[in-house]
């Protein structure tokens, strides 16, 4: 299977589709889930065409795997939550339920969060 | 505060306590956490001193963070998780329930994980 690019993250890429941009650089671009769980909540993403970690891991080159990490520091830093604290978390494939075929961290703030994901919620 | 090199995981990294090895490179080390969540569960840390993902991000240089994130990619490959899915945490800070002050990934797979931590774990 190959990237599909009629996703709707790559339209918001695209500009097709509008969001509340948070930041963005050459490679990434990070915008507010429409949807929130938590009073953060950013969704960032490669502006490469990679479905998953495992794609972008393969395919991608250093600047481009820099830059999405430590947009995640920049993100938690902008929102304000890099000192009180946060959750970073991307879901893959049908076992980790990835719902939209385009790479995306989550980053959720703003007041504490169910602890241990990986012990409570699997 | 400064980063603690008397953490579990400044200890593991300097060899003084044992871990199980998943994967290993200039910058990163991967191991079997001693409790698992899941069928695999691994963590994934980086061999510098960072508390987190925003000390990282701030400090690390791009080959450190690339790595990092490669690393994911390249231990979902060698545990048999990267087709059929897995998710990918980072806890952070006091809202997130960090619990050792050494950035680390959490990687689970090997069955499905609950749908969309973001909705049901906060």
């Amino acid at each position: 299977m190959s990237y599909d690019d009629s996703n709707i993250f790559a339209r918001i890429l695209r500009g097709e589709i509008p969001c509340q941009k948070v930041f963005e650089d050459d490679h990434v671009l990070a915008f507010n889930d429409i949807n929130p769980a938590c009073p953060v909540h950013v969704l960032i993403i490669p502006k490469g065409p990679y479905r998953s970690i495992t794609e972008m891991a393969a395919q991608g080159k250093d600047e481009e795997l820099a830059a999405l990490l430590r947009a995640l520091g920049t993100v938690a830093g902008m929102t304000g939550v890099a000192d009180t604290g946060y959750r970073v978390i991307s879901n893959t494939g049908d076992h980790g339920h990835q719902e939209i075929p385009h790479l995306h961290f989550h980053l959720l703030g703003g007041r504490p969060i169910g602890r241990m994901v990986s012990r409570v919620d699997i």
